[in-house]
C-alpha cells in the first residue's frame, strides 16, 4: 500500500533525478566540514546554512546534541572510504583507527561503542525497518518503509 | 577568527533570511512523518526526497541507523511542544510520557536513556562546543563554533 507520503517521495524524487548531475561527487566532503543541527522540521540546513551538495556531512538529532552524535562524528573523521562509507569497515577496524589516529584517551572515551557498520545496504535497511516495527518505542499504527538512495543517480528505490 | 566556512555560512544565511517567509510554521511536522537518513554529504534530503520546510523531522547519522536514532525518534513522537521542543521537558517528563503513552515494554527498552533536554539554548550550544573541544575523539586542530538558528526569521547567530 502506497501512502501519500510515499507517493510524494517517489514523484518528487523522480523529478529530482531527472536533472541530477552530481553523480561524480566524491564521498569525503569537499569542504571538509561537519554540521550538527536539530531534526526540527523547520530547518533546511542546505538552504539556510549554504551547504552545497557534497560539501559537508550533516548530522541531525533532537536538539543537535554533539554527545548523541559521537558515533557519527568519529566515523566522519576516521572511517569514510569511497562509496558507502559504512560498508568499508568493521567495529574492530574502527576501534583500531581511533586508537591509532586519536590516541588512547579517545579510545577510552569511545569504550566499547558499536559503530553499527553493515556489509550489505539492502539488508541494513531491512534490519532497521524490522527493528522499528518490533520496538515498543514506535506505536504499531506507524507506517514504516525502507529505501535506498543512489548517490550516483539521485534516485530512490524502495527496499521494504 | 572567521574561517571560510563561517563566512560562507553567514553570507548564504543572510541571503536565505532576506526572502524567508516561513516563520509561521508550527513545531509539529505538518505532514506528521519522520525521515532517518545518512549524514552523507552527497544527500540533500529536502530536495531529493521532496520534503518541504516544516513537513517532517529529519534525523541524520552515519549509516542512517534507526537504533542510533532511538532518542530522537521517541522525542519526535512524544515530546515536542511549541518553539524549541528540547526546552519543554525534563528527563523525568520524558520517561513518564514513554510509560504512559507507549507502555511498560517501551519504558523497559528505553531504560535509563538520557534524553539530553536543556533549559537554555545558548548554554546548550556552549556546552556542546565545550564538549567537542574537550573530547579526545575530535583532534585539537579542528575548528569548532556554535550557532543558533531562529525558525521565526531564518537567521543564524553565532554563540561561540
Amino acid at each position: 500500500m502506497t501512502s501519500e507520503i510515499q507517493k510524494n517521495l517517489v514523484e518528487k524524487n523522480t523529478e529530482y533525478a531527472r536533472t541530477f548531475d552530481s553523480g561524480h561527487l566524491a564521498l569525503p566532503p569537499a569542504k571538509k566540514y561537519l554540521v550538527v543541527t536539530c531534526m526540527d522540521a523547520r530547518i533546511d540546513p542546505a538552504a539556510a546554512f549554504g551547504i552545497s551538495l557534497g560539501d559537508a556531512h550533516v548530522i541531525r538529532n533532537a536538539g543537535a546534541s554533539a554527545k548523541d552524535a559521537q558515533r557519527s562524528i568519529v566515523i566522519s573523521e576516521q572511517l569514510l572510504g569511497t562509496r558507502c562509507g559504512m560498508l568499508t569497515f568493521t567495529n574492530d577496524d574502527a576501534h583500531a583507527l581511533v586508537k591509532l589516529n586519536l590516541g588512547p584517551a579517545a579510545a577510552a572515551e569511545v569504550g566499547t561503542l558499536d559503530f553499527l557498520p553493515f556489509s550489505d545496504l539492502d539488508n541494513a535497511v531491512k534490519s532497521d525497518v524490522e527493528y522499528l516495527k518490533k520496538t515498543a518505542t514506535v506505536p504499531e499504527d506507524v507506517k514504516i518503509s525502507g529505501w535506498v538512495y543512489a548517490v550516483e543517480t539521485g534516485k530512490v528505490r524502495q527496499v521494504v
